[in-house]
């Protein structure tokens, strides 16, 4: 079958690092479909298709794309509107008046559903629209997938991050908190455990979303690990939650959730100043720091995994693959060999709305760091050329001005 | 005149990304001197020299060395402790003890007051002791300096930062507030400057430490913004000061000061949090994130600035250099061109407990940016190769399905 008409591409929900490879893979690979007449990216997602912001991609010049390619956040913009079923209605209607035959959306388990109910609607007015999905976030959370695009510059991110912080924390001393993004899926915080170079660097400790945080436990934790290494440096999901399932830190603060029902977990620092304090106060330790690390995880510019961006590139052409064969789906990656991967359309309803979290096997058994199991996952999506922290290796020199002092104070 | 005996150096106050830079830069350069018999590291800094807790640093390899001085943080471990003049007595009998003629102490303007003192204590009791201070610092403001070793890593990585957060800000909108290390002076704030490309690019708007900071502008400036741009980046010094000189964050946090007297300013959240509810408050806007970007500022692996690096190391090769004639003094950096710099030594006191800030040519009229003059000033610090932003630049598609329901309407 030869579909010939349009193509929409569009971005959706939180940006990331890559999230403009997936973009630029799907034009390029796009311009060499014959059926395809002219690519059209829709601005602010969703919110572009039916408001009919489009801007004219075929204008592109291949260098500028390669650049787009690697700047960071959604270069047509993003949107955090969740459509409703009249929504892609209206979303139907505009494709449809454009003569859209193929339809690409960059976004999460929410954009996959949205994708999902536009190829419904098409289908039910007997429209031939093709309708693929292409993953991202770096929450790494979608079903089908080994891992998502994103979520390893992210991670690589995170480990860079405290690869820094161990060696501030190890220079002068005390508790730090680095705070890690993720609502529901620990993977990003845990992906902080690939910090460590030498057996007493941190992260000491490792909290996730899956494991209920119980802030006795918590303190009873730093404490063990501070009198152990004379200092102790934590990674904490955003989304912890108690025994019940109530984040940590709606506790905390005047809870402000978007369309899709979300509280505010990001952009504010309430979370690592509660445990700060429970450190203080608990344990008497005079400097405890907490950073939170923002959306900086995300976006970066110029720290990226080479893997990462690689497969970005990939999941987008390979969807414009899947579309000019008239495939509909989402495009999910699989983990074939240590490491290589193969990229499968999958169903809609297979990814949509739903959230992966960490299995039971990548977190040790008091739920307070990861596995191996863990590390062997995670390590090659964090890319290569990973930088490396060195230590003096010198002996000490003998006390010998003490000694004395400590001679004449016998006699 | 030459003074034989050992060397001994250390590393005091906040660590930076390149101050390893400078202290290999002083082993290696003292091993091409015959007069060194020995090379001593004091761990933790003056607290190290007063417990005699040194290593034998000829025991490091070359490459081992040079692995060190790529990693952040220091290697010799710092400390926070600000000796009196008794302390620096019981350092100077030790460095006495151990026939220390070259003492090296790499650290900001307290620790240049250190070396001082210590060294009128070997002046008065005729003990030969060459003493250089080798300067580092992120908030660049040592006197005599043109710029201090560890502004220009910071600096990149703030530039960085605020690249990315632009991108995502301009994705998703809303006001975004970066807080940005810095007490007293607002240099490595006002570096965020360089992260815009584009015209409309943010940082918006710039807050330092050096002008006073009235909440009813800062509303005003940011309501301007958002109108003009539908969005609003912002970069905002931790060291905010209202017209009295009282730091803005002291209002907020019960004050937690170390051995200097300083407040603590960074490792939480409040400020950010503070001013986000501000806006919401007053602006209605409801999209508000406040980053505080805390210990990666100065410690994140893997973001150096090249120039930074290079006059790391070369700061600790010229302190050698000037204390193999029997030098004593601080290691300045004076820029000669554009660009160029030259090493001076000057007088300890010149930098001693003495704090530069931003001049006045650097910072707009209205107090929220920076100047032209400021821009060059900072460009060569944060190093070659800065990842650049790029956007798509095609034409808008006209509108003809809502063209068309318009004029369904109008009949």
């Amino acid at each position: 079958m030869s579909l010939k008409g349009k193509m929409l591409i569009a971005q959706g929900g939180g940006p990331t690092a890559v999230i403009n490879q997936s973009l630029v893979g799907a034009i390029l690979e796009a311009r060499r479909n014959p059926n395809v007449t002219e690519v059209y990216g829709a601005l602010r997602g969703v919110d572009g298709i039916v408001n009919e912001n489009f801007l004219d991609l075929d204008f592109e010049t291949e260098e500028n794309l390669e650049r787009v390619a690697c700047t960071p956040a959604s270069s047509l913009l993003s949107t955090r509107v969740k459509p409703d079923r009249e929504y892609c209605h209206r979303m139907f209607e505009v494709i449809r008046h454009h003569d859209v035959r193929y339809f690409y959306y960059i976004g999460g388990n929410d954009s996959s559903d949205t994708v999902r109910i536009v190829k419904e609607f098409a289908d039910e007015a007997d429209y031939d629209l093709v309708a693929v999905h292409i993953p991202k976030t770096i929450d790494n959370d979608l079903m089908e997938n080994d891992h998502t695009p994103g979520f390893g510059s992210a991670a690589r991110y995170v480990v860079q991050a405290f690869q820094g912080v161990n060696q501030d924390n190890r220079s002068l001393g005390g508790v730090y908190l680095g705070i890690v993004m993720g609502r529901h899926a620990g993977f990003l915080t845990a992906a902080s455990a690939l910090a460590g170079t030498f057996e007493d660097d941190g992260p000491h400790l490792i909290y996730l979303p899956e494991v209920p945080f119980v802030m006795e436990e918590f303190i009873k934790d730093v404490k063990e690990a501070y009198e152990k290494h004379g200092r102790c440096v934590v990674a904490v999901s955003e989304g912890i939650c108690d025994a019940d399932g109530t984040p940590v830190i709606t506790k905390l603060v005047k809870a402000e959730a978007d369309d899709h029902g979300n509280v505010q977990l990001s952009g504010t620092g309430a979370l690592g100043d509660l445990l700060s304090r429970e450190i203080k106060d608990k344990l008497g330790i005079t400097r405890v720091r907490a950073d939170t690390y923002g959306y900086p995880q995300r976006s970066f510019m110029g720290v990226v995994s080479d893997v990462d961006a690689r497969e970005a590139r990939e999941v987008g052409a390979m969807a414009a693959k899947f579309g000019r064969d008239s495939l509909s789906g989402s495009v999910a990656i699989k983990r074939t060999g240590n490491y290589a991967v193969r990229y499968d359309l999958v169903p809609l309803e297979s990814v949509a709305a739903k959230t992966k979290v960490m299995p039971k096997e990548f977190i040790n058994k008091k739920g307070n760091h990861v596995t191996k199991a863990f590390l062997e996952y995670v390590r090659p999506l964090v890319g290569s050329s990973m930088p490396e922290c060195a230590r003096l290796r010198s002996p000490q020199v003998e006390r010998t001005f003490h000694k004395k002092l400590e001679e004449k104070a016998d006699v």
